[in-house]
């Protein structure tokens, strides 16, 4: 009801609303562009508070024109938990955002739910979709509850079991693709252009349900000074940033946090783009045991890119051990989060010395340990 | 602040509140007595929406003297998923109250953070725990955090690898015990006499957490006909019976439900004890996969049974192929059930026939399919 059109990050290309397209012809993300000023006169903090604590709540900031189409488990509404050992060790006031606690186990739902709810507004019946594991096993689960068919493809080498394993139970269709996650998305986009299904992932819908994150944070203890997130195809990063802008845009907050990106030093193209101050993604091998950020040409990595630029933040590469290590220590929190989700925890302690004391981090545990084994 | 003092469920004895007792003299479970014209005075429905929904929004039916010794990581809060599929072919108003979504993956958080917060309000510093898996998981995470030293006491031959991943990783001392869940426990129960460790499990405060997942429901939804639960120890069923008469007593609700208790065939010692109209629920060797519910003598079996008996629910038994079957067929749904969770759809498929359509039904799935792996 809010959007005014399709905008690419690169070009400039606008596409109208009513059209179902995933990239840019020139082959770069699309963003979806809102009626800020309608928003701004309709909510109020007070306004949403009013409805459930879950990522529905702020259903004004998403790109779904009528609400009989939403299909929704009640995703999000995440614990923001407060650090119990390491705020004092480290000395800032430290909190875990746990998206494990969502109902297949990772973030990716907040964007599933407003993907598989503008599917079924488009009126698809059949879905294509490459994963590393843990958005096929969201699609799966959301799809199946929708009635919509979906085949997954996910990359054999790096995708775990248990993963593979919720693909199956939910009930899609999984193809194993020989190769890495490009590969993956090679073979999907090629059924696609096959069958004329209709293709989901990291494409302009996704990054809008997974803006929620950002509003629930605000919503819940107010705009930290920094936050750390993962990179994998940079979508979260992306829409995290452009939720944050929006809370400011419709004057539900006035700060913006600063940012700093992880991504494993085997496939850090986001931040070595950043680093190096140019303005593209290159591509690069994906080297790492972190399945969920094992992206070699991030689908979103121009928007991620762009959202550091703007936030002037930083990005830090982590490698595999130095993931795990944070993973054990992470645990002894309570929060058992898979590797990748782990790496904002190793992030800061690489980059803590460059953080004032006492500052609010608010650190994303993308997803549930138990996805990792 | 609102407890009076313990009694026994069996013969009535009572106990002061300020002492750290397990079970009663006669071998019985104790329940906690509060002061309800007392609770009923201070809140309504109103006060309490003020508060985060989650677990402790419902602070005032929990037996912790100070606020200081609250130890939480925002459990409860869990979705209740509206069924999309089986409302209509069951022409039931059908919900599921998906308790995965939880910390650390199961309803167990709830009693945990109730039972560890006490722990902290008795000074325990070295805690002991026999499990078989899912409770082990849960107290392992949140005596990490509390910072206290636990050893948990595993059945080797029912616990799954997910759960014992869990409890090496959260950082407690695992003991790996030959036999089923009670040689588990009596090693337990030992090491705790020898050592004078805090004994955790399914004791007086356990049950008191796992109340909240019947405030929740009537928070979220209003009092259901039916709420279907699984029964391991009896402790989840006790306290859920407990949490709605509480609320009646307190004037939030003028409603009771229907309980329908369900247990695995090869385990089903309440059951068959509320079936033969006894007052006493004997042993049974826990002939079951569903691990979470492989208790052969359910330490609060009578709680559970005189719950049954007060309501005039019934009980179920259900195989491990009905359950396996259940997993997926709720899996189509999008809730990812461990096995025991799953029971409780099973156990719908069973009665249906003795259920008046356009029921409004609650089944509590216990804990995530990713735990079964």
């Amino acid at each position: 009801m809010n959007v005014l059109y399709l905008k690419c990050v690169s070009c400039g290309t606008t596409y109208p609303k009513n059209k179902i397209i995933y990239r840019c012809g020139c082959g770069q993300s699309l963003d979806i562009v809102y009626d800020y000023s309608r928003i701004g006169r309709k909510i109020t903090w007070q306004k949403l508070r009013k409805r459930k604590f879950c990522h529905w709540r702020y259903r004004e900031f998403y790109p779904i024109e009528n609400d009989k189409n939403i299909r929704t488990m009640e995703e999000g509404g995440t614990p923001l938990i407060r650090s119990s050992i390491w705020c004092k060790k480290l000395k800032f006031d430290l909190h875990f955002k746990y998206e494990g606690v969502n109902p297949t186990g990772s973030f990716k739902d907040r964007g599933t739910t407003v993907e598989i709810s503008k599917a079924v507004e488009f009126g698809a019946k059949k879905l294509v979709c490459a994963s590393t594991g843990n958005m096929g096993a969201s699609v799966a689960a959301y799809a199946s509850r929708a009635g919509l068919d979906a085949t997954i493809f996910v990359p054999k080498k790096t995708t775990t079991s248990s993963k593979i394993n919720q693909i199956v139970i939910y009930g899609s269709k999984i193809r194993f693709i020989d190769g890495d996650y490009d590969a993956a998305i090679a073979a999907c986009n090629k059924e696609q252009k096959k069958s004329n299904a209709y293709l989901l992932g990291d494409y302009p819908y996704r990054g809008e349900g997974e803006k929620s994150v950002s509003y629930e944070i605000a919503d819940e203890n107010g705009v930290p000074d920094y936050v750390i997130c993962p990179i994998g195809n940079g979508t979260l990063l992306g829409g995290m940033w452009k939720g944050f802008v929006e809370m400011k845009k419709t004057r539900l907050t006035k700060k913006l946090p600063k940012i700093i990106a992880v991504q494993a030093s085997g496939c850090n193209t986001v931040v070595s783009a950043f680093n190096k101050k140019i303005n593209y993604v290159e591509h690069s091998e994906a080297k790492t045991k972190a399945s969920a950020i094992a992206c070699g040409t991030p689908l979103d990595g121009l928007k991620a890119l762009h959202a550091l630029q703007q936030n002037k933040g930083y990005g830090i590469a982590v490698s595999d051990k130095e993931m795990l290590s944070a993973q054990r220590m992470l645990s002894r929190e309570g929060v058992y989060a898979e590797m990748s989700g782990a790496a904002t925890f190793a992030a800061l302690l690489k980059t803590r010395n460059k953080i004032r004391k006492n500052s609010k981090i608010v650190l994303i545990a993308t997803g549930h340990g138990l996805k990792d084994v």
